[in-house]
């Protein structure tokens, strides 16, 4: 299970910019986002796209962003931090992949029963400075690049590499809307 | 020479997700961000950014967009449109990969001066509804995925598969502020 916090959301001025990552959240396989304070207008529209788009994708809201670390990391997650300032996601994303599917493209002639399990997985991204205790408590800290550039592209890049382009096939069997994809054009299924 | 074309940008609403959108185009390796209207806010953040991270990554107004499709098509230049109601990225992508880069990838025993040179590429990204036109226009409708979700995610996405993430390493020699990639912690270097 993949689950995303957003750190230090500022309320209006984030609204759009958090709305966008919680649906490219969404949209590349993650079960949840995690906000620090509740949010009427990016929780609202999570629920409208789930509702019409299929899925079980939660808003949820963490009291305290530090108990919720590091009780993921009691259970066995592993957490990742995205910012501009850590290591190129070019080189750690190998590291990442092989400890979240420990049993993932390799050549394994281990029996089916000895397949360690996905491990779950959590994401920080940061909306204003985020505290030095989430590049602490973070078992990697990983640049999308070191330009300044976005934290919606960052989750995205992550999230396409993680899953190696998997969740953007996705369709949800209770879906009320659905795009067939076409050259030209648009093709929608309404139910 | 990669460019991207902002459509239907709505001013105070977009501002922010269009500036996302132009710093990610940069950091990913795109020349230009082009809109059909002037911004200040966008241009202005975009100028910022490029003064002190460096390059030459321009803020452009085209009057007529369909003029300036056709003109890039006319030139031997690729157009790109990303929609959620295009075809899949992971089918299509192979495609738009070897016809930017003709020689790229492949195990060829041409001389050096038979070889192709890389073509421009147009991405199309449209904020509010898209006219039918640009459909037509481009030369691929692509969709980053068939669920809701950003035009930062997609257009991030896009480029990152385009070239296979080689411009998350990018550096300008003219900058004035570099992060060194480290796995716990900040290191920027001001000059």
């Amino acid at each position: 299970m993949i689950e995303v916090m957003r750190l230090g959301h500022r309320g209006e001025r984030d609204k759009r910019i958090s709305t966008h990552v919680a649906l490219t959240s969404r949209a590349l396989g993650a079960s949840n986002i995690i906000f620090t304070s509740g949010d009427k207008h990016v929780h609202g529209s999570v629920d409208r796209i789930t509702e019409s788009w299929g899925g079980d994708f939660q808003f949820k809201v963490a009291d305290s962003w530090k108990s919720y670390v590091k009780e993921f990391k009691k259970n066995n997650g592993v957490v990742a931090h995205l910012t501009m300032y850590g290591e190129n996601i070019n080189e750690i994303m190998p590291e990442i992949i092989g400890r979240v599917y420990p049993t993932e493209g390799t050549e394994s002639n281990k029996c089916e029963n000895q397949k360690e399990e996905p491990k779950n997985l959590l994401v920080i991204i940061g909306a204003e400075k985020v505290p030095r205790e989430a590049y602490e408590l973070a078992d990697y800290n990983v640049s999308v690049g070191n330009q300044p550039h976005s934290e919606v592209a960052a989750i995205a890049i992550f999230l396409d590499r993680l899953t190696m382009g998997k969740n953007l096939y996705s369709e949800y069997e209770d879906a009320t809307i659905r795009v067939i994809p076409c050259k030209n054009g648009k093709n929608v299924i309404m139910s």
